[in-house]
């Protein structure tokens, strides 16, 4: 029953999905004598948490009622008053939680109010549920870096593109159309400047439902070879470029950018290329909880050899190109034992019709 | 009901893979009042067909019997009588069939008979299933020319081996007992002596259980470049090695070869390598009728070029390798556009432990 309730508590929390980062996505039920009487969740950044706007939702009296939500309470003034002291003021007399508050800082303090004043507290229902929900959160929120995933789309043998560089399209509609949604859940997108120069993208997320805010355009681009008219620094758009450069690009050069809207990042020298992991602390510090790596093959070698990679997103097209020269999703020098690979971990494997998305995740080690 | 039986008569048409080639797989229930009476299948080429095999096991008198059968009875006097008399004269008194013949020379021969005589007969009962079961066979009757099933196995970023050139083991034992299952159910294995070169394999199928009969090995070396101390000249087997090759080979070199035991089959140039549509023609001569190829990058692309692949088996482990120089499953000079990729059909998705496996069908055309 514990978990039926926790269930919806979760399907309500995903609807923040894209809204709410940095902050977690949470959603609550508060429950009386079998009914479900009051719903919510954290809609967006900076308003309400699920808890009260399940109080505000309430269509009977809460007190008595039990409550289920998917993050340990807050017990904090933040942007809001503390939940834990909204729960106990509104006379809840049972809260089920997912998840503790993975903010090593504050964790524990919510359940603690809670339980001093009288609630009873479970926790732990549908955790695993609930820590993949807020994967990025927990990142973020415990090592200040931002969530990193990397997506890319290569047919059935290996190719990104074809020998010629030609790669429109290689996954269909429904695969293209979750990358967009992807896109909106992130808070930045990150491309190498090769593609920047060959595709001229403008990494927004097309997608007529939605936010409608683009995600930040990160371009790693050691050189500032990045086209003044290249679309990222001309189409209009609510979201910032950022583009992470070092010493080797020209001054001159980056006054360019930085006339046309873009900020400039400069990180120092790592292997005569730009530092990612130095990037990713710079990025963690402009509250970016999350990237979405859409490199091509060089810079996706260089995440993951740096290991800043947690998740990926691999797409494969039933498709065959053959090519020597065609590119791999993943360049670079390369590992030179195969006893020696990075492993993947927590597979998950989800059809958008006849392409195939392989998901998994990295670890941090090493 | 009919369905029911007749998946029984294909899981008993199952058992026989490996063994019958070239005829068929096939199975048959015979059934009296809604009890299995009795059971058969084509255990071993030459051997007693699935009918006459149930006719054997039946526990019960056949005569007002219904027989499932998985292809249409043969008509024709072969190494055995034909099945379709047979029927008629146990007094059987409805035969349900999956298929029909796919041998057009006498393709509805058999049902004709049993209709003749006054049998009720019905068609189509899981004919898909049936007809995939009987891949191999309906391609090499119907074309005289072998069935080829292209085996590969990468990194999920696509590469067959590290820059290297290791490749031990990409995927995990459950894939690779698979793929020596696969090896025991086909007529012939064929690599390119880069493979031989490289790897120095025995291509034999490593199973303890099974028939012990080691599949047909063909290397196809346009120059005479198998190294004469190779495994494949040298290990004891019950089981013959072609080498496919051109004028571009020394003629002493063949006649070493032939001296190990190798047989020989000379091919027109195509590219300046093996003509691999005219070596399928002369494999399907020597009733081979089943091809798995194992081949490098190069040998792969050659097959995808000349159209000669019908099926893919690719095996996908979950771990990164990088490296542009690494190769990958399909080489050659590659398709330049991404819209004229050759696309694969009816596939299926296959999980050994954490490795994948996706399947697929080529089209012939082009």
């Amino acid at each position: 029953m514990d978990e039926k309730y926790m269930r919806r508590a979760l399907e309500l929390a995903k609807k923040g999905a894209g809204f709410t980062n940095p902050n977690p996505l949470v959603g609550a039920v508060i429950v009386k004598e079998g009914r479900i009487i009051g719903e919510g969740y954290h809609q967006i950044y900076g308003s309400h948490h699920a808890e009260v706007n399940a109080f505000r939702n309430a269509i009977e009296d809460v007190k008595g009622a039990t409550m289920y939500v998917t993050l340990e309470p807050c017990s904090h003034f933040g942007k809001t008053p503390p939940c834990a002291n909204a729960i106990v003021e509104k006379g809840i007399k049972k809260v089920v939680v997912a998840m503790e508050d993975p903010n090593p800082e504050v964790s524990g303090r919510g359940i603690k109010i809670l339980r001093d004043n009288g609630i009873e507290v479970i926790t732990g229902v549908l955790e695993e549920e609930s820590r993949k929900l807020n994967e990025i959160f927990i990142k973020y929120i415990t090592t200040k870096l931002p969530f990193c995933i990397l997506k890319t789309a290569m047919t059935l043998d290996g190719k990104i593109a074809t020998r010629t560089g030609d790669s429109k399209w290689i996954t269909n509609e429904e695969s293209r159309e979750y990358v967009h949604n992807l896109r909106q859940r992130v808070a930045a997108i990150m491309v190498g400047v090769g593609t920047i120069i060959k595709d001229d993208p403008m990494l927004t997320t097309r997608l007529e439902k939605g936010n409608n805010s683009d995600p930040i355009r990160i371009i790693v681009d050691t050189r500032g070879r990045t086209p003044l008219d290249s679309k990222v620094l001309n189409i209009k758009s609510n979201a910032r470029t950022i583009i992470a450069t070092t010493e080797l690009a020209e001054k001159e050069r980056l006054k360019e950018y930085e006339k046309k809207g873009a900020e400039i990042i400069i990180t120092p020298l790592k292997d005569n290329k730009v530092d990612l992991k130095f990037l990713m602390q710079e990025l963690g510090k402009r509250k970016i909880d999350s990237v979405l790596l859409e490199g091509g093959s060089e810079l996706n070698y260089s995440a993951i050899e740096e290991r800043i990679v947690d998740k990926v997103n691999i797409f494969i097209a039933p498709k065959f190109i053959g090519g020597n020269e065609a590119k791999t999703p993943i360049g670079g020098i390369g590992i030179p034992l195969m006893k020696d690979a990075l492993l993947l971990k927590n597979l998950g494997l989800h059809r958008f019709g006849d392409d195939i998305m392989i998901e998994g995740y990295l670890g941090q080690e090493g």
